[in-house]
C-alpha cells in the first residue's frame, strides 16, 4: 500500500472535522484535571480478531492536537491481529491523548471493520478465479478511506466514482434507445483510456451487449445456473461482473460459475465495527 | 423533531462533499447519455422493514444538484415502513437524478440503519424505566446525524462530545489523585448548567463518587447482580448509567434493574444499512 | 489556563483571516524597504495597567507570518501588568515584524480590555458568594476568545451558547402554555448532563419555576430589594442568577443579596482596548 | 453609502460564523419547545439615542436561518435614532427568530456604537477644515464593517490595510537610511496611482518628509502648539494629519489648528455598545 | 455540451474566487459614482473570428454580483462568431455590471482563445482519422474549464490527471524493471475499467510494450518516418498516440501516418486571448 | 523581489488546489510503480531563453506533497537563462516527485512565459522615459503571481484590482453627469492616499479631465500623432498613460510620444507559455 502526502492533506481535512465534532469548544473534563505538560503513554488494543486498518489516520488524529505525540510501537495497516495484540503505542502530552482518543479509535474501529469482514469474503472465495470488489454504497465522506480499506482486506477497488469508468445502466440505455447507441455516445465522450462496462437483466441485453463490443458486463442479479450460462455464452469477449446482493453463504457458488469480478455492497455499507480500546499506562 | 436550517447549513456541506466524492470531474456516463433537459421521475422504495431516517437530506442532495426537484410524496422520519412502501417520489431533470440517485441513498440507507436498530433495543426494554442512549462511537463526520437517527429510532442522546457535559473517568481520576478532588476541579470549570458524571468499577468507587456528590454515575462493565446492587445502593442519590457492552440479548435484564440509562455503542457503530432502492418511471 | 492545540488551530483560522484583512495583496511599504532577511526585534509594552491576555494569540500571529519567530521574554496570561512592563519581546525577521505588529496588537489590546474590565467586576464583590459570569453578548466570530478573556479577569463563563445549556425565556414559555411545560419540554429533550434555568419576571413566575423544579433562575431586572426577598424565598431550592445592566456602582448592593451568580453584559461587549504598544530596538 | 453584494458574500460568511458559533451542535431550549412552523413577529428597539449602522447585516443574519423571514419596517443606516424608536420589525418562523436574535443584535450593537461615537467625534469639530478618520485599531476580522460604520458616523476612512496606501514610519526610514530613499524605494514599488505618506515626530523629520516630496504627512504626538506651526511651516506643500491618543477633549483645540485629517483608533477600539433589544409581539 | 449543476458548483467557486480578487474592499470608482438601483444593460461583443467559450461562466460571474442579471439575449458554446457579433446581451444594475465585466471577459477570453486555437488544430488534420487531444499541460485551478474548452473546439480529451488513467513512463519502467513488469503492476492496482498507455522512446520499447499487451503506446517525439513505420509495426495490437511539439505546420503530415491520437500541449497552454469586449448601452 | 510568509499561504492555497486538480483520487502509475520510500533526483532544465519566474512556487509544490524535498540547486527569479542551463535541482522521494513534477511545471512555464514577453517589450522602449504596466486581463485566481511575473520581467504593475486605484470610465463620467462631478464623488470616497485616473477618449475629454484635475489620464486608442499633441497639451499637469492594443511593432513610437505609462493586456493574457522540462537523473 502506497501513502501519498497530498492525500495525508486530505485525511488531515477528514482528522481535523472529527476531532472538531468532538471537542467542540473544549474538552471540559480533560482540561479541568489533566494538566496540558504532563506526559503519559497508552496503548491501542486489538479485542478481536482484525486485519488492521487506519494506523496512519489514528496518528494523523493524534498528532493533529499535538505535533509531539511519538508512537514506539506500531502495527501496519493490512495486519492481521488476535485479540491482546497490541497495535499501537502512542507517547505524549496525557491532556491531548485523552481529547484525540475517541476520534483516533472510531477511524480504526471502522475502518477496520470493513477490512476484517472483506477479508471474510475473499478466503471464501480461496482458490477460484474471481475478484471480490467494492461498490459505490460507502458512508459520505468516507469513500477514500473506506475503498483503502477494502484493499488492506484482500478485496480490489471497482471504480472510485461516476467519473472514472462508465457504467452503463437501464436508464442510459433508455436515453438513448438502445445498448448500441448509448455505448456509442459513451464512447464518444470518454477518454481512450476508460473501458465501458454495460448492466444487463438477461440474456437477451447480454447478446445486444456483446454485439456492441462492451469491455465489460455486469450480470445483475442473475441466479447461479444463469451466470454458469452467461459466461460459458459470453466465452471472453468481455469480462463478467456480478452483482447484487452477494453475501458469504453464495458468494463461492457465484465464484465457481467462472465469472471475473463480484462486487458486494455489504463489505462497505454494513460491515461491524471491530472492537479495539485504548488502555493508559 | 425539528428542522433547523442552520443546520440544513450543515447537511448542506455534508451533502455537497458526498456528491463531490462521487460525481468528481464529471459523470461520464450521464452525461453522454442523457440530455439535461429531459425530466423524469422516480420513486425511492423500502426492499425490507425499516425506521425511516434522511428524507430531508435526500432532499437536499437532490436539489444540491438541480434547485428544481420536487418531491410529489415523501414519507416522514421516525415512520416505520414495511417492504414496498414508496419512501420518497422524485420529479425533476434526469441527467441529475442520476447523478444524486446514489449519495441520496447512501444517507437513508446508513440514517435508517441506525434508526432500525435503535427501534429494536427500545422495543427490547419497552415498559422498564430505563432510557437507551448512543455513545460518542460515531462515524467521524457524521455524529449530528448519527445522532439525529438515534432519535428517529426512539432512543436518545448522551452527550454531544466532551464539550457539553463532563465525565470524569480513570484518567481524569487519577491526574486529580481522587474522584473527589476530580469532581471539584471540574464544578470550578464547568458552568453552571453542567452536571458532572464519574464512571465507576467497582463498589469502592462508587461510594467516593456517591459521597462527593457526583451527579451521575456510569457503572462501567457491571455484571446485572452487581448493577442490582448498585441501583439499591445509589437510592436516588445520583441516576444511574449502564455502559459496556450491551446488546439484544442482555439489555432487558440490565434495564429491569431499574437503572435510568443504557448506553449502548452498536446502534451507531454496527447498525447494517437497511435495503431500499430507486425506481426510475 | 490550559492551551489545546485544536483550539490552536481555531486561533490560526481566526489570525490568518486577520492578516489576510490588513495585508491584503502585500504590505506596500515594508515590502519597498525592508529586506526580507534582515533579524530585529522589539518590545510589546503595557502603557496602563491592566490583566494580560492573549500572549500566545500574538505569537500565533508572528509564527504565521514567519515560523522563524522566537519569544525570548513572555508574560503569562492573567498577569496583573504594570505601565512600562514588558509584555513580549519578539526576535525575528524586520520585515514580518512590521506585518505582524499590528494585528498581534489589535487581539491583545482587545483581550487584555476584556480581562481588565472583568477584574473590576471581580474585585468589586469581593469577599461575597457570587460569581461575575459574562453572557452571550459578545463580537460576532470572537467568542471562544472572549470568554476566555473573561476568565482570564477572574470571571466565570456562562453557557457558551445555544447548544450547551438551556436557558427558559418568556417566548419559550407562552410556546408551551406556561413554565411547567416548558422545563418538561426541555427535559424531554436535551441529554441528562444538562441542567434548566428559567429566566422570572416576578415572584408568581419564581414562584412556577421553583414548582417545577427549575435547577437555577434568572431574575430579570429584578431590584436590589427583590432581589433579596427572592433568594430568601428561593432557600437553595434553586441556584440564584441576577441580570440586566448590572454595573460596577451596583454589582456589589446585589452580590451582597446571596445571589449565586451576576451575568454582566458590559464586560464583553463594552470594555474599551487598553493601551498597549510595540518597540522596535 | 452602496451595498455591494460581493460584499454580501462577505457578510454571509460572518453571519453564518457568528450563527454558528452560537446555535452549535443545536438551539436546546427553541428546538424543544416552539414548533418550527410557528409564524411570530418582533421588534427591535433602540433603547437609547444611536446612530444606526448594521440593519442589513442584522438582516442577513435573520435569513441566514430561515430564508422567508420579512421586515415590514427598517430604518436605515447612518439615521439618528432616539430612545424607543423601532430599528426593524422581523416577520417569520418563532423558532428561528429566537435562533437569530442574539447573534443579530450583537451585530447592530457593535456597530451602531461605532457610529455613534464616531458622531460625536465629527460634531466636536465642526465648521473646521479637518476631517475625523479612523485607524487600522479594529477588531480582528471585523474591519470592513467596522470601517463601514465610520462612514456611517460620518467619519472617513485612512486606508484600508498595508495593501491600499504606503504609510513610512520610523523602521521603514531605518531600513532605508533616510526619509528621502524610503520614499524613493516606496515610489519605484507602489503603483502610479497610490500617494506616499511619512510619518515625522519632530520638526526636522517634518522638513526631510517635505523635501522629498511626500505627499502626506502624519504629525505623531504633536502639541497643539507644535501642530499649530507645523501646519503653518508646511504652508500647503503636504496634506497634514494629526495622529495619536485623540480624545473628546482635545480633538477641536487639534482641529482648529488647520490639520487636514485626525485619526482616532477609538472610535473603532473602544466604542462601548449601544443599547438595543429585540421584543416579540 | 453537458451542463452539470455539481459542476456550477466548482464555477462559482472560481467565479468568486475570481471577483474577490479583481474588487477586494471594494469598487471605489462604481461604488462613488453609480447609484446601486440604476438599471443599465451592455453587448458583449467579438471583435475577431473566435469560437465561443464560457458563456455560461461570465453570466455565472454576473448573477454572483446581483441575483437579478437576465440576458435576454446569449449565443451558445462551440458556436462560430465573426467579428462584430454579440456574444452576450446582460441586463441588470450598472454598478454591479461595472463590477463584473473585467471577470467575465477574463474567463471568455482565456477559454474562447483555447477553444479557437483547438479548431485550427482540428482543421487542419480534417479527413484523417486521427483526433487533436489535450494534455495536462494547463494553467493550475483552470483545468475543468480548458478541457471543456478544447471539446468546444472540436478537439477531444486525454485523461483529466494522474487518476483516471494510467500513463507508463520511463521512470516507471525504470522503477520496476521493464516495461512489462510496470504493465504487470498497474493492472494489479487500477480497477477492471482502466486501460493502460506507455509512453516509447523507439522500437525496441515498442516492441516490449507490444508484447506486454499496453492497450496504448504513445510515440514520443517520432518523426513523421518513424511514425509511419510504428504504425505499421502494431497494425491494430495498440492504439496509437503522437506527441511531442506538435504544431499547425507538422500536425496534417503526422495525422496521414495513421496514428488515432495527437496531443498538442499548446492548445492549452499557450493559445492568446481572443479579442472581446463589453459596451454599455 | 520579497518574498512573503502570507503570501506563501496564498500560494499554497493555488498550489494544493492545482495538485489536486491533478492527483485527485490517486496517482494509479505512480503508486503502482514506485515505492514511496525511494530517493531520487531531477533537474529542471530551460529549453529555450527565458526569464524565470515561478521557483519558489515550484519548490512550495514540491514540499506539498512531501515535506522532506531539497533543492541543492536553484536559480533566481527574474534570472535571463539560456538554452539548457539547469533552473532547479531536486531531491527527494521519486514518487512524490512524479506526482508533483506536471504541477510545479504548469507554474513555471506560464510565469516565466509572461517575464519573457515583458522583458521583451520593456526592451523594446529602453531609453525612453516610459514604464511598461499591466492591466486586469489576467487569468482568473492567478492575478497576484501573474503581476509579480510582470515585475519578474522589468514590467510595472498598474491597480492591482477595482479596490486599490480609482479609474474613471465613460460610464462613470455618464452616472454622474461629467467628468468634473465623476472626480468629485470619487474624491469624496476614497482615501487620502488614493489617487484618480481618468479615462478619456478625445482632446474635449482631456481639457475637461485637466480641468478637473485628474492626477492621471489614460489616453484610450490614441494614435501616436494625436499622443503626441496630447503630451504636449498636458505639460506635467497630469501623468499620462496610454493604453489600447499596443504590440511589439507599435510600442517603441508611443514611448517616444513621452508618456508616462504604456498599458499592455497581451503580456498577461496572452503570453505563450515557455519551454521548460524535468529531467530525472
Amino acid at each position: 500500500m502506497s501513502y501519498e502526502r497530498i492525500h495525508e492533506a486530505h485525511y488531515l481535512a477528514l482528522a481535523l472535522r472529527a476531532l472538531r465534532e468532538d471537542i467542540g469548544t473544549g474538552d471540559i473534563t480533560a482540561d479541568a484535571c489533566v494538566e496540558p505538560d504532563k506526559i503519559g503513554s497508552g496503548h491501542i488494543v486489538a479485542k478481536q480478531e482484525l486485519v488492521l486498518c487506519g494506523v496512519e489516520v489514528a496518528e494523523t488524529v493524534f498528532r493533529k492536537t499535538d505535533r509531539e505525540f511519538t508512537f514506539p510501537k506500531a502495527r501496519k495497516d493490512k495486519d492481521l491481529l488476535q485479540p491482546g495484540e497490541t497495535i499501537l503505542e502512542v507517547r505524549g502530552k496525557a491532556n491531548y491523548m485523552l481529547k484525540a482518543e475517541r476520534t483516533a479509535l472510531n477511524f480504526m474501529q471502522h475502518l477496520s471493520g470493513i477490512a476484517t469482514v472483506t477479508r471474510q469474503y475473499v478466503q471464501a472465495i480461496a482458490g477460484t478465479h474471481a475478484l471480490v470488489i467494492d461498490t459505490r454504497k460507502t458512508t459520505p465522506g468516507m469513500r477514500a478511506l473506506e475503498k483503502y480499506a477494502v484493499r488492506c482486506g484482500g478485496g480490489h477497488n471497482h471504480r472510485f466514482g461516476l467519473f472514472d469508468g462508465a457504467l452503463i445502466k437501464e436508464n442510459h440505455i433508455r436515453a438513448c434507445g438502445d445498448i448500441a447507441h448509448a455505448i456509442q455516445a459513451v464512447r464518444g465522450r470518454a477518454h481512450h483510456l476508460m473501458q465501458i462496462e454495460v448492466e444487463v437483466r438477461d440474456f437477451d441485453e447480454l447478446d445486444q451487449a456483446l454485439a456492441a463490443k462492451a469491455d465489460v458486463v455486469m450480470l445483475d442479479n442473475f441466479s447461479v445456473e444463469d451466470a454458469t450460462r452467461a459466461v460459458a455464452h459470453i466465452n471472453g469477449r468481455a469480462k463478467a461482473e456480478i452483482s447484487g446482493n452477494i453475501n458469504l453463504q453464495t458468494i463461492r457458488s457465484y465464484a465457481e460459475t467462472g465469472v471475473d469480478l463480484i462486487s458486494v455492497g455489504r463489505i462497505t455499507h454494513s460491515a461491524p465495527s471491530v472492537d479495539i480500546s485504548m488502555l493508559f499506562d
